[in-house]
């Protein structure tokens, strides 16, 4: 099945870019990016998408290998292009997502090595389109892209959305009062890595370990709950893409406030992790509030609102100047985050 | 000046990008990257954009470190950031100048070695930025970005535009009758390239080497062309990014046509780069046929539409189910183009 070829390829598929050429890499991958119809797509110089409400929302998300992904991980496990084209999807979508529109095209640039298997390409855009199908993007349109050579595998996707009239939700619009909520799964993406890390291999891992190391190599964003949140009314949100601690202290410092989280809030996400953190010597809450590629979303609602299907309160928004974020009232700190170079 | 640092830097400028971390990069980035004002600029999820006429045109465009650019070349000239930026910008405002529209905003997502000096990536942004000021894109806000590590320095911007109205101009509309044209210099691209890869340094240049370096350097796509195309009624249109016999083709194929070049026509731009030519051992004309990153404009209007300021005829539409293009009547063919894989 093409979804599970992996890096090495067998031999009979051993045709790479270098010997495929340019055009001859895109004939065999733009009938795999499936998407929605854009008014016009691939072919000319740029595509062109509607904007029915005469504005757009637009994002960029670049994939970075051995930087966002190992061809090869330590626990013997290999990314596919499958997972890896998934990804790229699935973070692009999430921001959209967090602003509470609705994707309505992407933009693809494919960075390669000369040696890349064509087969690991086929994968990633077959990867592509399947998280947009599969994670619910129906509107969103594969639109357009570049191929170029490099001696690291990269992948770049630029998402626009519609927020169909609709205010934009930011990340600086919660209020003293408000109460802090969040949107799936927390501590999955850490945990995924954590085990694909490790030195244990896929073939050790239990059905609990396989889907944590699924959801970190194919997160699944809720793209039904941006939009919804934005009708409930909230009043502030993000993506979880750098971990609870960090974005949580970026929205705090964008609206000027303090989010106040509970552990008991938390506790249950823990809780399903313990098995697995404790197999690893590690902290199952540090997961939960510091880990990232989760891809859920972190909202403020007004005190008064019920909350959108899938949203849970975790916390309150304070008054404080401090910024950040306190856990039962001790200071969080951002350093449970993520800095691209380690700053 | 910014604008002329160059890679290495001086030791008083030797903080890199992983001493400086993401954070402390970026507040030294944003404030260089200006350009017209966003609905909603960079500091949320995504960016919001405005689309008066409910659509807009969309792209995306790579350059990656010693593969479409040096730091270090073998004449001995170094690539600044700003060089880098410049680029950039200049070939993704091309792709939406092509379609007849004026751009409106980018997204940039930059990947970048540790040990890249601070300085080069602010030359980048104020490259960039220059970019866009001064070939005219007024109206095209720099959005967003995205930042990240790895082992070469790569910049990718995604690009939106604004018709007004007006149908996209692609690159399936010649039809037999048309008289072909072309917008802005011609291998100027090339001639500055075989510069730049010449054994001969920048000290030895003179005053017409040093200006075609600039202008591959630097590419000035004729951006008030693209939408004056479009009022005047041009039937297809494309950017010359890979060389007129290449993107030639590629609009002949779409089209299902003929491209009949006439070489008097390209007289004069090959005996302009003459001097140049000759001293290199290269045949001029090689340069006005297969030379990209010119990103002037290749496009086709009916016979009796006057050409707009800046385009010129070089040839005819005829029929033809061959594609391709021809040059006083013999086949030019596609191999004077370029194929990033090399296929």
């Amino acid at each position: 099945m093409s979804s599970n070829r992996q890096w090495p390829v067998p031999a009979d598929e051993q045709s790479t870019v270098g010997k495929l050429g340019e055009s001859g890499l895109l004939a065999r991958i733009l009938p795999r990016l499936r998407g929605a119809q854009a008014l016009l797509g691939p072919g000319d110089d740029a595509a062109m998408i509607g904007a029915p409400d005469g504005r757009f929302v637009f994002s960029v998300d670049t994939l970075v290998q051995d930087q966002d992904f190992r061809l090869t991980w330590a626990s013997g496990y290999s990314s596919s292009g499958y997972d890896v084209g998934w990804k790229s999807a699935a973070q692009n979508l999430s921001d959209i997502n967090a602003m509470g529109a609705v994707a309505t095209a992407a933009v693809i640039s494919l960075t390669l090595p000369h040696e890349t298997p064509v087969g690991w390409v086929e994968d990633l855009a077959d990867g592509f389109s399947a998280a947009v199908r599969e994670l619910g993007a129906m509107r969103c349109a594969i639109a357009g892209g570049d191929l170029g050579r490099g001696r690291e595998i990269s992948i770049t996707a630029a998402v626009t959305g519609d927020l169909a009239g609709a205010a934009p939700l930011l990340r600086s619009g919660a209020r003293p009062g408000d109460v802090v909520a969040v949107c799936g799964i927390l501590g999955a993406g850490a945990a995924g890595l954590a085990l694909l890390e490790s030195s244990r291999g896929p073939g050790g891992w239990n059905e609990q370990e396989a889907r944590l190391v699924g959801l970190q190599a194919r997160p699944r964003p809720p793209l039904a709950a941006g939009p919804a949140a934005a009708a409930a009314g909230a009043t502030a949100m993000m993506d979880l893409s750098d971990g609870l601690g960090r974005d949580g202290a970026r929205l705090a410092a964008a609206s000027g406030v303090v989010l106040a989280l509970e552990s008991a809030a938390l506790a249950p996400d823990a809780l399903a992790l313990e098995p697995v953190a404790g197999g690893l010597g590690v902290e199952a809450l540090t997961w939960v509030l510091g880990g990232g590629e989760d891809h859920g979303l972190l909202a403020t609602f007004g005190r008064d609102v019920e909350l959108p299907s899938g949203f849970r309160q975790i916390g309150d928004v304070v008054a404080g100047t401090a910024g950040g974020c306190t856990i039962d009232g001790a200071p969080l700190g951002a350093f449970l985050g993520y800095d691209h170079f380690g700053g």
